[in-house]
């Protein structure tokens, strides 16, 4: 959790974060149901520009989370529209600091405008998962953001991965990433999506993964032992009828149990 | 010029700006040299990714004018990499708006990073000429650059256009550009570079031109008669040894006439 | 029509193209319904990767068109992704040339690899417009054209404009395009979209307007006047249940005319 | 070579194949010295838009190429036009084969224009590296050059690699390309451009490798043993005037031994 001085008393509510990612419409081509999910959630990572989003999109979105009152993060990408970020690219670290500076930045530009406030980064996909387990990406990402937001922006990375560390290491709040229709691994990895029991397809059985992260800050794996596994936020899709329903009953869920949705 | 409370003694200082384009390379591609016209002038328009720079040059750019002490500026420009922003596109002044917050925010987030501060902003090309007459798109960059700076950065823009009363209009602090190598119609504007006299080829003219303009703001109008013209910065180039040349001199001018040359 | 031999017989059957804009997807983005229009119309525009499309995208649209056995046209627009080809921008008529000449050369490299053939060549959006009253741009594509096909791809153009007197100029089969939802002023061109009456929304209307324009060569304008238009292919869209239904109808009401649906 | 039944008399001449990318300049942006060059050398490998290059430049690039009857070749590369295409980017067999399909096939649109004829195709930079090594994406890259040239094409790729292998595999004239100023491992790769030997600086031993790749088919690598190399085609440079030199002492070389400079 991002907060270094965490109360002392057990009867505290506990927390979590809904995050979702939005903006990603490029020009005439739309995408994502922005409107749809943005009352059921608490965090936004809108694209910037380089793999979805464009300028226009990119104040839309801002004005819709202001709306709502969401809280707004960056969602920085590789250059690479056609293949939406999600192409491994051969980057350096200082090309990984500077793209993510010019994308924050961009971002904190229509922030500004519209008075909001950057309340957090988290990188887009193949940025997002080079950045998992390449260290010295991680921590250029991390400097950047430090440097981008005077150190006011939280970090969103894969829970437990180089990203975070890289983020604790500078001196960053960080928010540990977890996901709900996915299996993990006995050493805290997601399994890939290529072997068969990669993905989550029963809303119950991810429901149920979802509060055991939440409550016990561990997670089953598919071997069914159970690991230990930082979750402050969830990632939650808003394309289809079935998403939204999803992240309606993860919302009914939480609120029996007295888990309090919010990026804060 | 940009100080409304000006003071009233005789004996201040004539001052002027002397601004040129900068970071324009992209990628492997070089253009101009940065390093050579940077402790000549006092003001640098850094491109911003649209029609020239990329995030690597921009990080450069920064740290280079800050190196030379130089004011930065933002020189946003359309999205057309490959006809250098030169090209006229209907755009409308919300999608002017956007391109302009999403350019200067991308350059804000590097001033940022690497502990400086925005001085100005001034579109590039296409942008610059059509915002000169296009009284909409004109105002909807002024609302932008006072949005992304919450009202702090300058604004350039063609002397006496309809760019420079947009940004008077909404608050903006302005500067007036003149240009030193190019002819002026009675009207005050530019001859247009398909006539045969549109540019001023002797540097001793060229000189000349821009002594009247910061000393008496006047320029002689082609039909020989002498007209107003407001004259706070002028544009210079820095490709090739004959433009630093130039600048050289028109320095050497100004140290005569004791005309300071500041961005402030 | 293209056949300049036009058989003199009254006997002949009426024919009419149905066109459509497909291929417009790109990377993550899905735009159009392609597969369900494919089987409706006789000949396909396909974007280059300019202002839609993008490499994986053409090679599957080259095969779905195969497959339809529908006629292949390549639909080159404006490098202006974000904007959809549909913003103006001044362009060069030799720009304008070498953009075509790329685009058509690129889609050909798809055909040639697939074992088709190209058909013809419907410039997009603004390009389009632009070479509808703009002659000189309008000859330069019709010069890429012939260039770049050896003469055998057809033109298609906006009824009675620049662009299709260019075609004819030098040496290209050309076809009139017409809209069936589009009214039309007495000299023939369209009615502004900025205008209340631009666009016809009763199907009923459209269909008649398609039937007059087929049989009898000619449109009755906004103000009512019968006023003579070629006539020779039809622009139809394939977004969306209703314009899937349109088709429909246009395709019934030919058939109990006795009007063949066919590219060639 | 490229030759199958190769002639079965000693006293052939020998024959070897200068290569150089060219048409790398981007809209405003100038790279190398086409025209000094061109002079120098019996195949041109033009870039065609993703990398470098832009519909202008490929235009006037194949013009020259023409007037200057130099072979011509498509240099297709990753769309990755701020890397140069030098970034290895994880791309499927499939985007593989479309990028080259689209990117030969647009160059074969100037060329038909201009009335000349596809010589070879060389992949670039970082796709040119990938498919050396990668088997999958080297069979990839061949098929569509098989498929768009119609087989007329020939490859160029690193002698020995498994492009070549790929090429051969579909029915494909290749030429086999070396280096004169890299060294060679025992196992016939390039020595890693991070090694300290990797780069021959000394013009006279860049020649003596060249003449003995040329002559005897075999280099000594960087261990002093003598290997075999295929050498039908040796990549130079034309930036800068000490790379116009080198070519034009390999030129006075070949003329001294009898090696004939052709494409062909």
């Amino acid at each position: 959790m991002v907060h270094d001085n965490k109360s002392a008393t057990e009867n505290e509510c506990k927390k979590a974060d809904l995050n979702c990612d939005l903006g990603e419409s490029f020009g005439a081509w739309k995408m994502g149901n922005d409107e749809a999910i943005l009352p059921l959630i608490s965090s936004a990572n809108i694209a910037c520009g380089f793999h979805a989003g464009d300028f226009d999109t990119m104040r839309q979105t801002v004005e819709l989370a202001l709306d709502y009152e969401v809280a707004i993060g960056a969602h920085p990408g590789l250059p690479d529209l056609q293949g939406f970020g999600r192409r491994n690219m051969a980057i350096t670290p200082k090309e990984a600091y500077n793209m993510v500076v010019y994308q924050v930045g961009a971002l904190q530009g229509f922030i500004q405008a519209l008075g909001g406030k950057l309340h957090h980064v988290k990188p887009h996909g193949a940025l997002y998962n080079m950045a998992a387990t390449n260290e010295s990406l991680a921590l250029a990402i991390a400097h950047a953001i430090v440097d981008v937001s005077q150190g006011e922006a939280i970090l969103y990375g894969l829970s437990g991965s180089a990203l975070i560390r890289a983020g604790r290491e500078v001196g960053l709040a960080v928010m540990n990433e977890v996901f709900a229709d996915r299996t993990y691994q006995t050493d805290g990895t997601l399994t890939p999506r290529t072997d068969a029991n990669a993905l989550i397809t029963d809303h119950k059985v991810s429901i149920a993964q979802v509060l055991q992260m939440v409550e016990s800050n561990s997670v089953t794996a598919v071997t069914g032992e159970i690991i230990p596994l930082e979750a402050d936020t969830i990632c939650v899709h808003g394309d289809g009828a079935s998403a939204l329903q999803f992240v309606e009953e993860i919302r009914q869920t939480f609120k029996e149990r007295q888990i309090l949705i919010s990026a804060y």
